[in-house]
């Protein structure tokens, strides 16, 4: 990685909702950013915790037990094995870590395919 | 943990310089902010990379080679092993992601210490 990783101007390349695109690794895990609207499945990572910072917009992320809501400069981490649905009420913009290889939806059945820009 | 954590909330809570908060734990990584200004030590993480997120100000992270600079919602990650040297000509507030346990200055001897808060 030569220079800087601008967020914005990466979320600027695509428009597709709950497709996370790479943008660099740390420690074995991709740094992804993600453009999300409407409800996702519920699920959970049996293997790694999972890391959420909003960067634009709101979502929550429903739990079994109860739901956490998440404005902009706020994260929240999952932890491996809890069950959770992510519900965007207007498209928000997230930037996700997790480790290379992990799905999206828990099954890698149904993962969105991981992208690097 | 019960509830989103609030970035800019966490960094109203102190004032001093290159002294990282922990806010959460994920898969063994510290989660922290920090405020820096002025010039760091030059030092390197043999086993880690080095996570850098801009939250507001800038910074620039000297490597012996070059400089990368970095802005509001700019990210940069320093390989493992790499020489780097951050600096801050007015106060910047940063997201750092480490391994637990990571001493701050690459030395254990010279490391401000972990607090969570």
């Amino acid at each position: 990685m030569d220079q800087a990783i601008n967020l914005n101007k990466k979320l600027a390349t695509f428009e597709q909702h709950w497709s996370p695109r790479t943008v660099t690794t740390f420690n074995g895990h991709d740094v992804m950013v993600v453009k999300v609207l409407g409800e996702f499945n519920w699920h959970s990572h049996p293997d790694t915790d999972d890391f959420f910072l909003v960067l634009k917009g709101s979502i929550d992320i429903e739990l079994r037990d109860r739901t956490v809501s998440l404005g902009p400069g706020e994260i929240y981490v999952v932890p491996r094995g809890v069950e959770h649905r992510p519900v965007a009420r207007e498209e928000a913009h997230l930037l996700l870590i997790e480790p290379t290889g992990t799905p999206n939806t828990g099954d890698k059945a149904t993962a969105a395919k991981r992208q690097v820009i």
